[in-house]
């Protein structure tokens, strides 16, 4: 599993990731007590496993476990890493989810979380992966070196923060109540935050743990960066040509509501187009890994943010 | 103001800290970016101000930078432990007050966050105070040494988190909802894990900030727990008190909805009682520190715990 990578093992990665994940968020969401915790409420944790397992391609963990694989980098520490990204990532659903935001009765074809548990409990729930994710990351399990550890904190914070993600779910959320047409370069901005910060951060946890130097570390910034603007660009096409029984989700809601997405401000072509030249520039960023075919996954994954049609 | 210290200069202690805390907040909340952020929304970083800023005793971020002083450790990297702290506490106050959850209209006699900026940035201002203690804590300005950031970080996470005080509202919900009498034994262990585990957080980061040898450690646990008990026994005993007008939120309403205390489970007398044990287990805990009087405010602040009025 650790040798060289022919293109096609692109989506047998996937899987592998997918797998490695579930399974260390099964055993992370558990009864069993931590040094330090008194009680972990049953039907809360039901409603905590409910929000985070049995759905999703898991393609943040996916970037993190293959990032740090480039660095020799492998195991539970780093499946720990790559399970708080996707809690991060399903807390911020959850969140999303409730009537006071984007009012979702449906996800992933299943009730949402505060459908299934209530409201209250959502909103703890959210809460509850999102504290949950900077435990498992700060814990020695997940990396020997402490520096390590602090480091992949703070950039969990930081992109899921209020100049990341929850930055830009505000700004989103703003976006919805204006009346005029949203600019390109402000969508683009706006959704480099919303959807972008938590995906550079998965491949850059994966560049932190694998304790890369400045360069590679440079280059996996720019890679991911690009791949997480390629990826929202991709899902706003998605959202215009899918179908509501293909995602799972009411397709054609962004439209419906003036949310700011590429489509709406360039037109579906050009936002291919964008599409396309974000994918080639995240390829292109990592040229610079010359050794064998180390990166060819990686670019793989680029690819395939700019061809899935779910 | 490091030397000797007098029973007297509590007060001025939990004055001071305030100050310093209050500051720290005031200069984390602000429209700087930080290196990775793109855009701090400044109508959502009003919001955040707003559930952080002017008020409350700061008895937490009190209690960080009182214990981090018994082992010589001052400054701003205390006071920004200590302001994480205070952003944990806030952000659940913002949750808690929720239509969903408490549905408080009034908060230290204003309106509550949700009254005054609407649901959804309310939850997100909570999300944004919750993941942005992480960033602080995790920073190398909050002390040199990453291995004390991950040992906050991780700490921080399980005193908020589903095993304490997320699991401590979890079962506070859950109880509202029963229809007989609460033990009083419950409620210790429900109260230990809302309120307990974050104070007591707030007492072992000192001790995590002053690098602690594990006997200090463990005495200072001690007394943390002692004193987070003492503090819901006293907040119970407070509700059915106070009137409206002292407290700034609707007294008596702990008894109108079935919620767990110690006052319904075992009487006002015995609560007192059982108030008055717990600052003196508090007081107890800290016999060990025998150098000059150092532990003195320490001391003072369990007797402030069991005797204020408000």
């Amino acid at each position: 599993m650790t040798g060289g990578t022919r293109a096609s093992d692109f989506e047998a990665r996937l899987l592998e990731a997918a797998d490695a994940t579930e399974s260390m968020l099964d055993s992370l969401l558990t009864l069993a007590l931590l040094p330090g915790e008194t009680v972990r409420p049953p039907r809360f944790l039901e409603a905590m496993r409910y929000a985070c397992l049995g759905g999703g391609k898991r393609f943040r963990p996916f970037l993190t476990i293959e990032t740090a694989r480039l660095f020799g980098v492998k195991g539970a520490g780093v499946a720990r890493a790559a399970a708080a990204v996707e809690m991060i990532h399903c807390y911020s659903l959850v969140h999303d989810d409730l009537p006071a935001l984007d009012n979702d009765d449906l996800r992933r074809g299943r009730p949402t979380t505060h459908k299934a548990f209530g409201e209250a409990t959502a909103i703890l729930v959210g809460d509850g992966l999102l504290t949950y994710a900077f435990d498992v990351t700060a814990d020695p399990a997940t990396h020997r070196d402490p520096g390590v550890r602090a480091e992949l904190v703070r950039a969990l914070a930081r992109a899921a923060g209020l100049g990341g993600m929850i930055g830009g779910q505000v700004l989103d959320l703003e976006a919805e109540q204006a009346r005029e047409p949203h600019q390109a370069g402000a969508v683009i901005q706006l959704q480099s935050m919303k959807t972008g910060a938590l995906l550079l951060y998965a491949v850059e946890a994966g560049a932190i743990l694998g304790q890369a130097q400045a360069p590679a570390r440079a280059a996996l910034s720019r890679y991911g960066r690009a791949l997480g603007a390629a990826f929202q660009v991709a899902d706003d096409i998605l959202d215009v040509e899918a179908d509501a029984l293909a995602l799972g989700k009411r397709a054609g809601k962004d439209a419906g509501r003036n949310k700011a997405t590429l489509v709406a401000a360039l037109g579906i072509e050009a936002a291919r187009e964008q599409r396309d030249s974000f994918v080639a520039a995240a390829i292109a960023a990592l040229d610079s890994f010359t050794q064998g075919t180390k990166a060819t996954v990686l670019k793989e994954a680029a690819h395939f943010v700019g061809t899935r049609t779910h």
